[in-house]
């Protein structure tokens, strides 16, 4: 098999170097996946595939970092979008699909009386966490270790540019661990206003965790107990486990839910949706920005979660990759490793079971890459409703591939 | 001439009351408005105009809060949109476009070195504050009161959700008085990161106020003096004073300048600029979001550039909304009212003279939107490259009848 050159990618990133601090901002930079064997831009996508600037084509199990559930370039979204551009997109006012919007999200997410719009999924997380204040008058904020609630200085992996006073009042926890968490309720009593968590750990470099047994219930009793908001971070998770919310799949009732990402196949939108007891105070924390009340992503969320409920989408994704986690772990075994996949079907990790510094899986996906198939070396994957069995069969050949190169380098289990 | 009913605005915004925390978020709510006389919402756009749930048409003088500069639905803009479109948006890796993109931010800014994107002007406020706070190892940032830096909780004008932390170390002068920062300057020796300012003072509820002689000129040498790092937030002003930068307009040098609103004809984008001195520092802030990449935004923005440049942009919008400001201060007196236009005449605010209260203001406002005008009662406006000399001459004639009305109720000066 004719393995992939990037050369224009390198060409287009020494010029991008010039003009863009280290030439890709954020978690798409090159240097999160491995250098010299993936491609640092992209050209043009379609379906489950898109391609690179010198013309190769991938089979992309990252779908945009989870935006896309539908394929690149979906018609039937697209259409809606084009539909409700010819009407207009940001104006002076927000169009009636605000309402329409608003309608729908409140209908389909369980437990929840309204919306409200916004752009990145970090708009929503940091307005929640400031709602949860004005409702309780505390400031307190309970987070779990490693969780990705957005890069605002309160809650960034990152280390540059936070100053203490942005974290005084935010307190880390471990996930499945309610030592933990009691001692911060414990500590902090009464001066709690909110729990930020993610439906369940999808923590990077790592195994994801799913709820222990009891986790959830515990957490939400606690919640109601001390009178503290329970915030759902559904930003990456959304629309993949369940169309009613994550919180519907695993049992617990959040205050507050937290959407973006996967809610409108790549348009740019984000969504907040609550209780009807902080639906007064969410008027009085000001929530706004030019482009939150932009009409034509909103027409795009409504097509894809149409088109979502139509396919089954949520089923879909998950047999597709039940079928890739599934051919992988055995595909890794026949070549002699134990490989280690954790997290929801359609939001898995793998991990090599006898390594925890990468070197075997950064291998691993940079031959696979070179040879079509995008598998991120230590971000969780997606998979979407474009992705076919076709695609399974062509990304499990090239695993084996993979795979016996590591073998090659690394030896077996 | 017969004035518009607003039925389906209000059976609207009924409905939207339900499901969304009073019925519209944020900056274009109807209560900042005058409830009653005008529209809620908007149905369709085209050029300067745009038309209502009712049917009623609009000429439009606040441009979508500032973003739509060549029209709503500007052909060239949408096309070249749509062409990116075709090819693909939100993907796994940014595109060639975010290259050519930032190469030509940069080349069209005066000064500036490198070039990122964002969504919202406040994502690029946000992080430059940060920067300058990475940069310098201080942690203090200096506003002018009154200011808009965007609605996160160090900025936002409003109350909710705002813990003391979240602004121990913003501090706040008064535009146009060198005592008031100097004050800041001397109270906190050593100690300040960066000043953020708008290129002129857009504040709400008050006439603008453009820089003093000699004001930037001083802050711009306290700056460096004192090695603070100097960021223009141009979101509001960018692209209609100059379109190498409003810091071009007035002559001063910033370290950092934030891009938003008008730069893409309302397409979701923000851009941040800086100089080489801060492009290392700038690598390791996390500056980051799902759709940050988008590639269909940012070909509508460098068509818009482009349009831009073809019409001599700025200038016709000067020229355009100069029509308007000397036609309301000459209708306005030959009603017998002294009107005071302040700001630039492409971003105007209007005012009675005799009034502090806007009571005056308000009926004039909301007398011109029945009509088919729509001057904003308590926020500046603006003009597009689509507005006609047609559109003017329309709306002066809606303004002599709002200004009788207003005559009728409380007299003239």
């Amino acid at each position: 098999m004719e393995t992939y050159k990037f050369d224009k990618s390198y060409e287009w990133f020494e010029r991008a170097c010039k003009v863009i601090p280290g030439g890709v901002i954020g978690h798409k930079h090159p240097a999160f996946t491995v250098p010299g064997s993936y491609p640092y831009f992209a050209s043009r996508g379609e379906g489950s595939h898109y391609w690179d600037p010198d013309g190769n084509e991938f089979i992309d199990w990252m779908c945009g970092f989870g935006p896309m559930v539908l394929g690149y370039n979906n018609p039937v979204v697209d259409a809606a979008a084009q539909e409700q551009a010819k009407l207009g997109d940001g104006m002076s006012h927000p169009g009636p699909i605000s309402i329409e919007y608003a309608e729908m999200m409140v209908k389909l997410t369980k437990g929840m009386d309204w919306c409200v719009y916004g752009k990145n999924g970090a708009d929503i997380t940091t307005w929640c966490m400031r709602l949860a204040r004005e409702y309780t008058g505390r400031k307190k904020i309970l987070i779990v270790r490693g969780a990705y609630h957005g890069a605002q200085a309160w809650s960034t992996p990152s280390y540059g540019g936070i100053i203490d006073e942005d974290r005084t009042h935010v307190h880390f926890f471990e996930w499945n661990n309610l030592d933990s968490f009691m001692e911060l309720i414990n500590t902090y009593k009464g001066q709690v206003a909110g729990v930020m968590m993610t439906p369940y750990h999808h923590c990077i470099y790592a195994d994801q965790q799913m709820p222990a047994p009891g986790w959830w219930e515990t957490i939400g009793k606690v919640c109601k107990q001390e009178d503290l908001i329970l915030i759902s971070d559904d930003v990456r998770a959304g629309f993949r486990l369940d169309m009613a919310g994550s919180h519907a799949y695993f049992g617990y009732e959040p205050d507050l839910v937290c959407y973006s990402k996967a809610i409108a196949n790549t348009y740019p939108i984000s969504a907040g949706l609550g209780t009807s007891k902080l639906k007064e105070t969410a008027e009085h924390v000001l929530f706004t920005g030019t482009f939150f009340s932009s009409m034509v992503p909103m027409a795009a969320s409504i097509a894809t979660v149409k088109e979502l409920k139509r396919l089954d989408g949520v089923n879909y994704m998950m047999k597709i990759g039940k079928a890739l986690c599934d051919g992988l772990v055995s595909v890794g075994k026949s070549n002699g490793f134990e490989i280690i996949m954790s997290g929801p079907y359609d939001i898995p990790f793998m991990r090599f079971a006898r390594e925890k510094n990468f070197m075997l899986k950064q291998l691993f996906s940079g031959e696979a890459a070179i040879r079509g198939v995008i598998f991120h070396p230590h971000h969780n994957w997606f998979t979407s409703c474009a992705h076919t069995e076709e695609d399974v069969k062509k990304s499990l050949e090239v695993a084996d591939i993979a795979f016996k190169k590591v073998k090659d380098k690394y030896g077996s289990d």
